[in-house]
């Protein structure tokens, strides 16, 4: 049994149930959440934006917690670690992606939120390939957002060898926004900060940017013609994106962690002139997390974060709807 | 002076001209025509499709011919040297893309057709560093198609460094995609023919294809879920891209070198997944073009081409317009 805050309804408010919790697997480990940060994609789930989710949902993926129960396969040498857990929550472990350690782009992949039960609440249960134990240096009021937020942004710039050289632009300062700005400072790069919100710009320099540009105004991107090596687009609202092709070097590349459903009008002859790329991608895999991890730890990188408690969930929803979050909500458990 | 084969208005026969040459300059070389190729684009000059076309214009960018004048600046030891003129006939020389020896991606490029007169002509001129000499082997009646339509198609598998284990597939086997076949046979990838014509099917693995799909049927394409690193579209009508996407790999690309001017409907959920690409590039370096002439002579790469006299220039435009060309035109010089 586990103690659990469920959305029942698309627009309801989420209520404390018990719930059972279903038989650990050999290869599980069972979490006792110490906190959690709330992101976007919670929000997308409980409303039903992506027409998805099936009621009740407990959302919440980004953990951080206690080890205190392993399956049978697992090493119980892992008994009392602690430890994250994001997105994903197991893999098939068979697939050509999964035997490259890019777990993050198996088909199978199983999330810690559709179909199972996620953070929001006392225990939560996982795959143990996909808990990463915090290395010393991260502080665990703070790291959850680490695990969805942070990989996200932190694992394009492995996965395209971005080097220190780059020159590298954020659209849009928020959960993930606000640490792409602090990896990207740590990594090397001239950093350049696409906000709609003027009153962010002073913060998003405290940051690391070396440059605020107002990411609605057409003239600021054209004066920025081809500056850029990788624009990483992390918000859920349409842009121009052809404008922003224009801000690329040649080899330059506009990549996707944020998205609206409606689709990209890219003009092809934008990518061909200049030999572009448009992409996207998803998380990322243990193997990277924990080279976040290390490099978060090394940089003291942190997310900025406000704390609530974890019965006061619905008020952090609100808050966090309200577009108000400073970056990140991190619930701490209360149960 | 030079005779020529200019088009005066959009629609209207080329006619035979004679015409003053810009004098030569210093890091320039003069070529006697002996064959040039019909490429698409030179059609799409010659009927101002792009609306940039100011007439009257001289097209013609599949240049082979001996040089027969150099700038004070050449070494004259290049006089009678056989090269190759493709889409650029020079550059800045001094930005950041020359600089890299990708000379290709200069902004400021100078066309072999714009602004200047192409090789529709006994005679063309272009700067020493555009033209790339014919290596041996490599036959002068036919190479022409190599220097765009084949750098084209043979550039990204250098940029995106494929490796022979990638399984690759080439949208359009026209004058583009029959080369492409054959370059990516003789770098040992598994090869797919997209085409719309069944009756290409055989010709398709004649020139290298393991299997052909047709394009335009979405049952093939949803039965090639997942198979390809790389998609290489040559086309310039509108497909499914969305369904193009799912056949892709994680981490494949869909990459354009033929276009539409109407939008690409991207979906960004559809590259986020399975963290896809989209790209575009133009032509290729003239370093890139020397590996490909090495490469196809090393491995009987040849263009498959109908030939023409220049003087019938009009019929050979009339029968690429008409979808007929197998599979790509060339004239000969005979003025």
């Amino acid at each position: 049994m586990t103690k659990a805050y469920a959305a029942n309804d698309a627009g309801k408010a989420l209520e404390l149930i018990d719930t059972e919790l279903p038989p650990l697997g050999d290869h599980d480990v069972k979490i006792k959440v110490a906190f959690c940060g709330v992101c976007h994609s919670d929000l997308s789930m409980i409303d039903n934006e992506w027409g998805i989710t099936n009621y009740p949902i407990v959302a919440g993926h980004e953990v951080v917690g206690e080890i205190v129960e392993v399956g049978k396969g697992v090493d119980s040498g892992k008994l009392g670690n602690v430890v994250g857990l994001g997105w994903h929550s197991d893999y098939c472990h068979s697939c050509e992606s999964c035997s490259h350690a890019e777990h993050n782009l198996c088909a199978s992949a199983s999330s810690t939120i559709v179909g199972r039960h996620g953070g929001f609440a006392e225990f939560v249960q996982a795959n143990e390939t996909s808990v990463v134990a915090l290395p010393v240096g991260i502080d665990i009021k703070t790291a959850g957002p680490l695990f969805c937020g942070g990989i996200t942004v932190f694992n394009p710039l492995v996965q395209y060898q971005i080097k220190p050289t780059d020159k590298v632009a954020v659209i849009g300062i928020g959960g993930l926004g606000h640490l792409a700005l602090q990896f990207l400072t740590a990594w090397g790069c001239e950093v350049t900060a696409f906000t709609s919100s003027d009153n962010k710009a002073d913060e998003a320099k405290h940051l690391g940017a070396d440059h605020v540009i107002n990411s609605r105004d057409p003239e600021q991107l054209e004066a920025a013609a081809s500056q850029f090596d990788l624009i990483i687009s992390t918000v859920n609202v349409k842009l121009d994106w052809n404008l922003y092709l224009s801000t690329l070097k040649p080899k330059g590349r506009l990549h996707f962690v944020g998205a609206t459903l409606e689709p990209l009008d890219i003009g092809a002859f934008n990518l061909i002139g200049g030999q572009k790329s448009i992409s996207g991608s998803p998380v990322g895999s243990p193997a990277v997390i924990k080279t976040m991890l290390d490099f978060s730890a090394q940089h003291n990188i942190k997310p900025l974060v406000e704390m609530f408690d974890m019965s006061q969930i619905n008020d952090a929803l609100t808050h966090l709807r309200a577009g108000k979050a400073r970056y990140r909500v991190v619930l701490q458990a209360d149960f």
